[in-house]
């Protein structure tokens, strides 16, 4: 009988707690206002889906909990102070539905926090004590900027190809997956072969999981997500859908004319953007995005083989379940 | 005969010139464009204080290197992306007399730049291959973002005590210093004790230094520091000299209202804070923190005496020199 994806949640809850023990402490701050502030933040984060991973893939192996639950405190708050500055720079209002740091404090004040956090993950990082972990994790960060970087710097074309896409959304996303599977596999002292294949699980995921997330931002309003629909296209970032269903429109049709106005920021009112999101959600191409995410999927399902242990095995597909289904 | 501030950038040369190159890969960005403001930023980088203390504190032990070259790099690398971020936060024009990256890019492209610049720097702590000397390097980024947290959020009060500006500035300024030795003594294999003393040693010059700047930034005109003088009072940062000249002032003084003004910026007209700066010029406020800076500076001299090297024993020497006289 296949597990369901709750049971994966009830096998771990008790890691998973101590996960969040060490993240509130870590996320405490010398200023009680901010540090409130902060810690809201932190325990609104959604299905801590990064530290899961982590675990999962260090159980697969020889488990020690204590570093195995350290790296996944480490990986859960480089996460949020990734998010902490992107908000920042979208200048987003809400994140979870909730207010974000920028709408209550300087933007000054909110860069040091990520950066402080930053700080704190690598403490995190370090209390492994090891230094391939700190590599891991650092690598990561560093492609999550970079991917951010091609977001901000070159992610304004309708006529981007699927690599440089999904070479920018590795970065922004799939790396911090990828690391998280990695890391917890070498604390598990996994053989070099499994942590590649445990690595390329998590990437694959990852990737399946950012894919997942353009779709619904072309597809749900504010209540699901807490932001508002087509909130990319609003900031002028092109993602898969939007592409996959520019490739099919003629070169002189109208609404390839406006879609450019819409990226290229010149073109703002809301009911024109709306009528785009609508011929974009009557077009397949939400759909053959979904179907492209779910080769991702499948492909990491392909590799969890690798790990020795059933039940395990077991509760890295209900994680794959939850990259896909998820609605949150 | 007491060696000059020369020699030990002489002898040291070649290491930091190894510093330098290290410096210069890992702040290469795959955007070729950034990445050029980003390598003339990194290459118009003052003095290397920070990694000579490093190499200086290796080399007074057991000197590996390669090992220290590395951290040293990750230690100026993360000094540049603090000061990154620092000059976003700021809104700060020039830096060393070259235009600041905010200046060329949008807030949110400087931001990433820098958080990618704190993911090279530790991969540089992580390539030293020892989890001591990284937990010092994120301390070390977590204690800068703390105390530039306070000066973002707590500076802006004329009453405040030297405790609290002391421990602001160890956080934005000194801790950097003081990791920066803890690593290099770590690295040479010190006993606890002489890492303590060399970390303090650290410590005391980084307080100097950051006294220092202070005064220079309330003394100096634009040509001297590539930026306008009173900075720091322009952006209601209270430093010790104005600390000390305010609590010499009468209560019902004209001049306390109109410094609270400026601090609180409500007076931002050049040519009054301009005549409150010759004030503070004319008072001896400037002085007597130059004197509290030679304290430290002297406290820190009382510690070189645990290196049991009699050359790296004058460079140390040096380097505190260095940390007064400097007019850069």
């Amino acid at each position: 009988m296949r597990a369901t994806t709750a049971d994966v949640f009830e096998a771990m809850q008790d890691d998973l707690n101590r996960v969040e023990r060490r993240l509130l402490e870590a996320a405490s701050i010398d200023f009680p206002i901010v540090s409130g502030m902060v810690q809201d933040l932190v325990k609104t984060g959604g299905k801590r889906l990064r530290p899961l991973l982590l675990l999962l893939a260090a159980k697969a192996f020889d488990y020690e909990r204590d570093r195995a639950v350290t790296a996944a405190a480490g990986v859960e708050l480089l996460h949020t102070a990734s998010l902490i500055h992107d908000d920042s720079i979208d200048r987003a209002a809400l994140r979870r539905g909730q207010p974000t740091l920028n709408t209550q404090l300087s933007t000054g004040a909110v860069i040091l926090i990520g950066d402080f956090l930053f700080a704190q993950s690598a403490i995190l990082a370090a209390a492994t004590d090891s230094t391939r972990v700190v590599s891991i994790f650092a690598s990561s960060l560093g492609s999550i900027c970079d991917g951010q970087l091609r977001e901000t710097l070159d992610a304004h074309r309708l006529d981007q190809d699927r690599e440089t896409y999904e070479h920018r959304i590795f970065g922004k996303t799939a790396s911090l997956f990828a690391g998280a599977a990695e890391m917890g596999a070498v604390i598990g002292g996994a053989s070099e072969e499994a942590i590649q294949q445990l690595r390329d699980f998590g990437g694959d995921i990852g990737m399946a999981f950012q894919i997942i997330d353009d779709v619904l931002d072309l597809r749900e309003g504010t209540q699901m997500l807490g932001k508002p629909a087509g909130n990319d296209l609003r900031q002028g970032v092109v993602t898969l859908p939007t592409m996959l269903f520019a490739a099919d429109l003629p070169e002189d049709s109208p609404t390839r004319t406006t879609l450019e106005e819409i990226i290229a920021g010149e073109e703002q009112r809301d009911d024109v953007i709306d009528d785009v999101l609508a011929e974009i959600r009557a077009s397949d191409a939400l759909d053959r995005a979904e179907g492209i995410a779910a080769e991702f999927s499948a492909r990491a399902r392909g590799r969890i083989s690798v790990v020795p242990n059933a039940e395990v095995r077991e509760y890295l597909n209900n994680v794959v379940d939850l990259t896909l289904i998820r609605s949150f």
